[in-house]
């Protein structure tokens, strides 16, 4: 904390998410940006709290061992679900060294889904829950089809069919000379499309495509105690990077709130409570929300 | 814990909930049930870890401190909107010096939707949310009902109307010789009534209107960020006791996890987290849900 009491926080990387983070820090009331640093950028003058890790996800965990070593925590959206408990464990253990907190995989999904899932699995332990996905641009999948040679520009959009199973609908914008047909079948012979089913598109101009919403429809149907047939849902339909930045701005002072408590390590959403993720007093927040 | 390191649970009062969280005890995989207590039984022989306080709603501070003094957690579903948070301080005193845990308006609202309420203000931190209701019976209004001159029986069952609007939609038995005008008018002037759209209708039996169904429609539109019209919508269609006891019998777990981690003190539900709800351990509640 500095003198005036608000939380300093510091931005690394400015894509998409980095801006979204700009934005949430300038409406929090409680937080002051110390600064936003490009991706390849020398690190050594930064002061902070807390660090918001907008860089690719892959180089997450690089840049938060590095912060984390400094004594500043971070928070990030990592978002390659079956690594982030390997990942969890490893920044636990040097959070806890450094007395700092790392909160990882805070975006939507991983992140408030998950906290949403977690909570449906207390109120209905049994059954069967389907995340569905979209409609919207999956960024992995977009990256993916970029990929492919010939493909100049591409978008490829989640279309949730119910169940957790998707369509994927990807756009392709082709370089000079490129064939089509020759894209298309490599397409759909790479791993990332060959499990679903996919449709690809030629078009004119990716650019014309550019939309950033996306949605999420969670439904669950399980039993509470030894009653049947209890039927849950979370819908939303929303800007992506702007929730994913609100989400990391209300971490970090979540993060700022575990420091106080001396609680040290690693966080997954579902390991936080709501109510630390909030702006306010205790008694201001209980008396509104619960 | 006892020495096969089952958490031992006890149950105080016996109507609609302490027979769902008997239900939901003898589901869960971590717990033991020590005893059933009738509302006016002797408790002085009641041994457990945590006592799940199922007696009507005002008389659950006293219990729940009698509990706690004798260094057993409790967890409640106290309901009373406007009283939680003095409830939260008087009882976190005690907890406190006693070495112990209470969990309090552990329900669905208050509970589990104050929690997905935090959790919406944390992904859209400005804008409006709604929390509708039913259709479902409303315990408060239908006790109300009940207790006008020449109302044998009674249910008033709440019907959303949408923005946080509800209509009442009260059925009465009447009592031999009682007149329907006379118990509208009286009806209708009750303050329970007087300020939402009521509709007073007789019926032979409400026996045959019996029905434990409940809902919830909760909406928010807000802003992350400077980005307007995110928006987010939970829904749920439940048996209203089952769900109630789960969730109790799930913040039982949390109540035992934070005596461990020694934080004592009283919790409602927006301050727990999500994963200390849950049964199992870390890693395979985290690789599964985030």
């Amino acid at each position: 904390m500095t003198t005036n009491n608000k939380l300093k926080v510091a931005i690394i990387g400015y894509g998409n998410i980095g801006k979204a983070c700009e934005e949430a820090l300038a409406t929090a009331p409680d937080m002051e940006l110390t600064g936003i640093y490009h991706h390849n950028d020398n690190l050594d003058n930064l002061t902070a709290d807390v660090a918001l890790l907008c860089v690719p996800t892959r180089e997450v965990p690089v840049y938060a061992e590095k912060m984390l070593r400094r004594g500043i925590s971070t928070v990030d959206s990592f978002d390659i679900h079956g690594q982030i408990f390997d990942l969890r464990q490893k920044l636990a253990a040097v959070a806890k060294e450094a007395k700092a907190v790392s909160i990882i995989s805070a975006g939507w999904d991983p992140g408030t889904d998950s906290a949403i899932r977690a909570l449906l699995m207390a109120m209905a332990p049994k059954g069967l829950t389907y995340t569905n996905f979209g409609p919207g641009r999956s960024m992995g999948h977009t990256v993916a089809a970029k990929a492919i040679a010939g493909v100049k520009n591409a978008l490829s959009m989640t279309i949730p069919l119910g169940t957790g199973i998707h369509r994927r609908m990807v756009y392709v914008e082709l370089e000079e000379g490129a064939q089509f047909e020759t894209v298309k079948k490599a397409l759909l012979a790479d791993d990332y499309f060959a499990h679903d089913e996919t449709h690809v598109i030629e078009v004119p101009s990716i650019d014309a495509l550019n939309n950033v919403a996306h949605g999420v429809h969670l439904v669950r149907s399980g039993v509470s105690g030894t009653t049947h047939n209890q039927r849950f849902e979370f819908n939303m339909e929303i800007n992506n990077p702007a929730l994913t930045g609100q989400v990391m701005v209300s971490c970090a002072r979540a993060a700022a709130r575990l420091c106080t408590e001396q609680r040290y390590g690693a966080y997954t959403l579902i390991e936080l409570s709501p109510l630390s993720l909030l702006p306010g007093d205790e008694e201001t927040n209980i008396r509104a929300l619960v």
